[in-house]
């Protein structure tokens, strides 16, 4: 008898295993098939459909198959059990049923009206997995993927119109969500289809700023293939990168503001806690990040005596490096800020100080590893993406709210970009110029992070609502805008087969005919970074990486023996070795030039790296830098990574 | 009102979702703490305590902090509440409180004696992840990654070998674990510490064949480091990885040997059932892993007319590779077979075939990217087996069936070596001596697989017992036999510092004196290797990847047309290459010489490449091919990886 129940005990724990591998497989076909179809796309160079858009068909149809041919729910799915004993729900709950007491997992409250009999099917409920998964493991390996390798040099050179767009930008797209969907909503109310008291303008303002992260990655991968403008692709690129961390701590702000009072009043202190929050989440985020990058940037740059340095050993290096910018996302969601905010500045400031402290080895490793991480990663969500329509439970299909929403998504998008685009313009000496605006305004699309923030919270009527709506609103937008990308560009005339570094040169040597009013506009517009720029060359860097003058030289004399102790031997004769960091992420060159010695720039070069390059025009980053890139960088192979 | 609730949702919500970053965060800050040690003990060279070890060492600490301070329970913890409606427990239980529905997710039966106070910590609760992750997320990286770096050439050299340690002598270990173990619960019931129905001679059985399972990942890095004779190393590491998928196997089948009436007596249908399902499960996994591994290698080698080769796109190519070798593991445990067997064997078979159809890239993205899965799952495990010491809520420790159990674990361990290594040396050319049966003997650890087997059900007490007995054996044999393998070579005097390569070279040349004799032993002990090994040159590489003879040239002459089409335009100019594959995969090279160009034989050796090396001693092993491996192989440089 005893055995018999053991034995019995061990079928169902194995088919207990199956399922989870079930699930995994699932997820692995889809994965599989999406490769297979974009490597046929690439081979009739059909530009249509990008990779992410086909994971979310597919991810789509498996949907449909689950839904509809899997078994149907339990006969207890549905079935609301009372418990008078129970004055709170425990973490974990313990029941005997005839007998057997059986162990049950919190797992949410759940409103009245999401009771219904889809609830019981297993099957449903395991592909529908936590979203817990997404935001600590998906999501960290993209956005730090992006910080990671954002084109630094292109990036500085449009820092001011990309801060723009992102924080102010996005700010103004949020609110015009906000007030087009309370228009919506009003009406709503009007003829009846929802309740005065359900839908708040702080949840219209809510539902603005999550639609406001947009996620160009289908139009970026094009840009990419395509060797489009390089200005037009950082635009774009650093815009996307950074609106997702405003938006993010925009939804988090704006989901405490809750006023005392009347929820539809302005409470002014309320309003201004949100600001205060919106602030200190974002630096102190900020801080997280960079604080764990440099941490990293240390310990691959320790150099104690009688120690081989880490980068002798490459799979403790990479495995360091990998957990200590994870570390930096999981830390920040602990303490309770912004994790993806904090990794991406993680991203960012390992590129620019560990990277150089990295062996060859461990360079390549990190690169790719995070090339990888990131393909898969993204992959999924939008696997993950289609499989949602159908088997999440608790859908609300509200025509009128999808096209308020649609409406309000576009009208935002164009609010944000002509009118900054023409602010911007009165500053920049190098115009930002209309087919580019059109560009930027049809790549406003949206992905991971809506969704993602949207999935965070589908609790109550109206959030529920918005998760649909912001479901329906990527699906379009990747399948329509992403699928119409190419066409586009033909049509606005943008130029592609751009070589990012010859495009730099022609652009610096056109500029140095009027080299004296753009040192003066550069200067005005700049001096912040400039200072910044110094401050980095002089003192962090040589503290942090191998490169940059010795902190003796740059250190008031009295600092000597300090400098002395901080400063890495080699950094004394590696004082021409500073212009490496800035393109050494750039390109794909990695996987070609193996050796690091290629990378070391020619000997000519070596007075003029020194700290003058920032008197020197376009900060830092003129004629004889471009030099150095020739020598180190090949033409672009991988196209595709 | 509502504006409030949705409020403190969203806490709740948050509160949620830093906790599974706290958890993350915990593991990811040991990982961290074991890498910096190891890279400190790498200083000193200190070899007592491997990384493994070290893991598993903060592990436990972690625990025991986790246990004694974190916050108490929950008030409702080891309370159980009565439900008289429900028949059965259903997947997901609603359950209404005090006016509001949780929802419940089903965990696990639970049977009464287990119901304690520390159910309801919540932290300990989310330390304790759920063995399918292990399983199915864990476990498959490093078992493909011992299948994919096996060493083919030394590996083949000693098939017959590793093949009777790891089938006959997990069998025999199986055995002598149970008898020994049988003894000491009959004692125990004796004595009355036990009561004899819990304990039947199956159970014994299963805890031999799951302690059966032998780890030696410490040893192995240890060796690989000094570089002790390969022969050793390959018998040890060849016969650990067949080992752990025959020790799983066997598991299975006796956990479904279930006799009819009395479980005490011997049922000779369930005992053949259970021989034929250890049978079919094993070649059943084996053929699953295979058949993936041969569907990648046609896709990778997939030349379609007006198709781009997939190896043109790296990441596709990885991303297909990386897919593909764990669907094989779930797709196995799927279908109700053995997923860790089919990982194996697909590592295997990937390394055989689709790693020559790789592009150069891909082949160091692949292995970099097993390697690096390989060393954090394995540090994760290892540093979970330290966590579940005290996070684990059911230990039973019982000092009698532990001291058994570690007398049994070595009784059978002998029992497995010296008999066999005996047997095996009146058919052995060059015979196994003392000291490596010395070394192999006391090689014995057990590690993850053990643990994995034994944690897999942990719900009646004689599991349970068996559960707390495994983990404290890892400890034991990990930290004594682990940190005792340096002095230990010492002590046997088995030679260090060996060139794997030269080593060959020696012994083929001691023994082409002795040469005639040689082929007769070879003839007789490895006719069915030879007759594979000509069957995969001749028709399997050719069809599977761009080595070997056209398959024109070796199909009959009526099977040109289809032989013309299924074989690599490349493949007719490429027979020289045929040498590559077994050696391609053994060293470090591949990050040294990153240019495929290196791998390509002397030219003096194209025709002694053909199917003639069959037929010359030593497996096609002989002198010439030991100069192509000069050509090829640089001296190993990353000891560590």
């Amino acid at each position: 008898m005893e055995k018999l129940k053991t034995y019995v005990s061990v079928k169902d724990e194995d088919h207990f295993y199956h399922q989870g591998a079930v699930e995994l497989l699932i997820f692995n076909f889809l994965l599989i098939l999406t490769i297979l179809t974009i490597w046929l796309f690439k081979n009739h160079r059909f530009r249509f459909l990008h990779e992410t858009g086909g994971a979310m068909l597919y991810g789509l149809l498996m949907g449909l198959i689950i839904r509809y041919v899997t078994k149907s729910p339990d006969v207890e799915s549905g079935t609301v059990y009372e418990c008078e004993k129970l004055k709170s729900g425990p973490s974990t709950l313990l029941i005997n049923i005839t007998n057997q007491v059986y162990e049950y997992q919190y797992k949410r409250e759940i409103s009245h009206h999401n009771v219904n009999g889809h609830q019981g099917n297993a099957m449903l409920q395991k592909m529908t997995f936590d979203p817990s998964i997404f935001f600590n493991i998906l999501l960290p390996p993209i956005i730090f993927h992006a910080g990671y390798s954002l084109k630094k040099r292109h990036f500085f050179r449009n820092l001011g119109s990309i801060l723009t767009y992102a924080f102010l930008g996005t700010a103004v797209s949020c609110i015009v969500i906000g007030l087009i969907m309370y228009g919506f909503v009003k009406a709503m109310v009007h003829i009846g289809q929802l309740k005065q008291w359900e839908f708040h303008f702080t949840d219209c303002l809510f539902f603005g700023s999550l639609m406001s992260a947009t996620d160009p990655v289908t139009v970026l991968a094009i840009f990419h293939e395509l060797n489009v403008d390089t200005d037009l692709y950082t635009l774009l690129f650093g815009e996307s990168v950074l609106n997702d961390a405003v938006a993010i701590v925009l939804t988090h702000s704006i989901s405490i503001y809750s006023p005392k009072e009347n929820p539809n009043a302005f409470d002014a202190a309320a309003f201004f806690q949100s600001v205060g929050n919106f602030l200190g989440i974002f630096a102190g985020s900020f801080a997280m990040g960079s604080s764990y990058a440099v941490v990293t940037a240390l310990i691959s740059f320790l150099h104690l005596t009688k120690f081989t340095k880490l980068c002798e050993f490459p799979m403790l290096e990479t495995g360091l490096f990998f957990l200590l910018s994870w570390s930096a996302f999981l830390s920040a969601e602990a303490a309770g800020l912004t994790g993806i905010v904090a990794v991406l500045f993680c991203g960012v400031t390992q590129a620019h100080y560990t990277y150089n402290n990295l062996s060859a080895d461990s360079k390549m490793r990190t690169k790719q590893l995070f090339e990888f991480m990131n393909f898969l990663a993204e992959n999924v969500i939008f696997c993950y993406m289609g499989l949602a329509l159908f088997t999440f439970q608790n859908h609300i299909f509200n025509p009128l709210f999808i096209f308020g929403a649609l409406v309000a998504v576009f009208v935002a998008r164009a609010s944000n970009i002509y009118p900054l685009s023409f602010l911007l313009n009165l500053g920049r000496k190098q115009k930002i110029p209309r087919n580019f605006q059109h560009m930027m305004m049809f790549s406003g699309l949206r992905g991971a992070i809506a969704f993602a923030l949207a999935i965070r919270d589908t609790d109550s009527q109206p959030k529920q609502m918005m998760f649909t709506t912001a479901l329906l609103i990527v699906f379009f937008t990747v399948w329509v805008f992403g699928g119409g990308t190419t066409p586009m560009l033909t049509w606005l005339q943008i130029r592609v087969g751009v070589d990012p570094d010859e495009d730099l040169k022609a652009k610096a040597a056109s500029q140095s005919a009027s080299n004296l009013d753009k040192n003066t506009t550069k200067a005005e517009s700049a001096w912040l970074f400039r200072i910044w720029y110094g401050f980095d060359h002089k003192y962090l860097k040589p503290l942090l990486t191998h490169t940059g003058p010795p902190l003796t030289s740059t250190l008031p004399e009295w600092c000597n023996p300090v400098a002395r102790l901080l400063t890495s031997p080699s950094a004394y004769g590696d004082q021409l070795k500073d212009g490496d960091t800035d393109y050494i992420i750039n390109n794909d060159e990695l996987t070609e030039n193996y050796e690091p010695s290629a990378h070391v720039p020619v000997p000519g070069s070596i007075q003029a790296t020194g700290k003058e390059d920032i008197q020197e025009g376009d900060l830092g980053l003129g004629g004889y830098k471009l030099q150095l890139q020739h020598t180190a960088c090949q033409p672009q192979k991988n196209s595709l990574a």
